[in-house]
């Protein structure tokens, strides 16, 4: 089974990476562009686990590993039975 | 209009955070953990920008700046209007 789980910064914390690129981009010539925020996507490729199991050990994994959850959120998907 | 890029290394690209992810995991007891692989999300806040235009410039976006063509590939999707 592949999972996908997407890092983000909570909202309420600067992302000075976002701030970089949107200057770059900015500077480039892409007024359009607002703001942009910079997270991550972590793609679990997982042996033998059945979709029950799925949620729990993808919520441990992020909890001792993934995530900080003092400044980040997540979400993840299954991308693949 | 909110976009969301993801950016991934090409399959066939060596991906030494998702290994050391992928270490750290089965370290911490995570046995079912076969591979890991580490991507970016990028999230463009625009301004002003038609669903036609939108392709063109987010495209343009990635070949200037966000995406590396040799090691990365990327897809993106409008993730609010």
């Amino acid at each position: 089974m592949k999972v996908r789980v997407i890092v983000n910064l909570k909202s309420s914390v600067l992302d000075p990476q976002g701030k970089a690129v949107c200057g770059a981009l900015r500077n480039l010539g892409f007024s359009q562009v607002r703001d942009v925020r910079v997270g991550k996507v972590i793609y679990l490729d997982l042996d033998d686990v059945g979709r029950e199991e799925v949620e729990t050990l993808v919520d441990e994994m992020c909890a001792k590993l993934l995530v900080n959850p003092v400044i980040e959120e997540y979400h993840w998907d299954i991308v693949e039975e």
